[in-house]
């Protein structure tokens, strides 16, 4: 039987797992077990917490906590917004770290962390870069002129007309230039409505369309902030599960929004 | 914080609460939270274990276990097959019943479990009745006969040639004719793959193709016997999400199959 925790930040869900000493493991079949929707918890991903001087490549961050991310299939994943939000509510309520700023290694490098006064948490996401050049996506017959921005991975973000954004056929992946994203793309739609606010829609590689990415909102302020003319700012960024603050500086962006342990328990491995 | 578990049969998952007393009062927004897979725990559905004295309707029946099952969007169903195994797992695992034949009291009526002694739990499913004519089922543009059979619910089961299973279209509702089934119809596909074997797929009114239904693998082992000039026997009924035993007698139908308890714990409602 295992400790778990059952979480989400605006719909994209994980399950957590308390691993301080680096003393589990599981196998690539048990983490698909875990996510599995029916026979197992089910999740979007596992988020293991462990020190990370127990995480070969990592020793030398001591006993700050290291974000274990795995997507559902197993695979290793370098970031995930969501899940870094989910996950230092995780470690909140397990009593694993205090409620002050707090610096968590991922794969992606060191990110900050900080529970705010209303309940949300805001993180940092590194510095979002846009390519000079746009590129062409493609979706439901249409081409539209696609942002190149790179979040840690890699995005093209479509900035729309206002009312556009429903009809967007995402019932199967856009259409962009594999040359440009050889290890693939997110494809993020955007609408604009009202100032600095956004609606969006988003194409995850490998998954599909999703009720939110966390990585996908930061490219989307970024893109939305570059049709403005602008290239620093907050944008509200709302994807299909909910609403999210993304602040663009010229060192860094962060995330802000909530994320909620509902359940916890024990599971039969 | 409320105790929970969850738990499968052939990939039919529910969130199970105990509430021997009825103390339980539970908003349909709660019971469709518990079952949403991303902001909740996740299930086709929940199963709650209240003694029948506390249930209106039902208090003649004393201590024994009333199973108050509902669908994930919180409307009451009379009956699941492979949610009763999932139930007697339940009471068994959480110590409330003796590993003993037991009578379990539903909306359809009361139904006996038993744990076998292979760890299958094998529950009596009433005696299902076979119309004398047939109806036309249509899917993917083809027409097919189909046994018109009541389960307790409406079942609509075609049987096919070897060979034809995956090639039917269940991507939209197949066609039946409405004025044999006023309260609409779930629809079976059953194709033989060996003796006294079948494979099914299922559409499931409400919901769509779904993994595995209990008492639509009661009505495949139905329209397959008929098919063989049979009226009782044991059949081998296979949905994609595992596989069962149908034993057909002139009283009674019995389904034999797993049910595990996966995951306890405790939600934030």
């Amino acid at each position: 039987m295992l400790a778990f925790a059952k979480g989400h930040g605006t719909l994209n869900d994980f399950v957590c797992l308390s691993d301080p000493d680096g003393a589990l493991t599981l196998t690539d079949d048990q983490l698909r077990f875990l996510c599995d929707r029916r026979a197992g918890i089910g999740g979007d991903g596992t988020l293991r917490a462990v020190r990370a001087r127990h995480v070969p490549g990592y020793q030398q961050f001591g006993d700050a906590w290291f974000m274990d991310y795995r997507n559902a299939d197993a695979s290793i994943a370098e970031m995930c917004g969501n899940g870094l939000r989910v996950f230092l509510r995780y470690l909140q309520t397990e009593g694993l770290i205090e409620a002050t700023p707090v610096e968590i290694v991922t794969r992606a490098g060191v990110r900050r962390g900080e529970f705010l006064p209303d309940g949300d948490i805001r993180v940092s996401m590194g510095l979002p870069t846009l390519a000079p050049e746009p590129v062409t996506v493609t979706a439901g017959g249409r081409s539209f002129r696609a942002a190149v921005i790179v979040v840690g991975n890699p995005h093209a973000a479509v900035v729309l007309a206002p009312g556009e954004l429903d009809g967007i056929d995402l019932s199967v992946e856009p259409g962009y230039p594999t040359q440009v994203y050889p290890q693939r793309a997110n494809i993020e739609f955007v609408e604009p409505v009202g100032a600095h606010h956004v609606r969006m829609r988003v194409w995850e590689r490998g998954v599909g369309e999703t009720f939110s990415c966390g990585t996908g909102t930061v490219a989307a302020a970024v893109a939305a902030a570059a049709a403005a003319g602008e290239r620093t700012g907050s944008w509200r960024v709302d994807p299909p599960g909910g609403s999210l603050l993304v602040e663009l500086t010229a060192e860094q962006a962060h995330l802000t929004g909530p994320a909620v342990i509902v359940a916890r328990g024990k599971v039969d491995l």
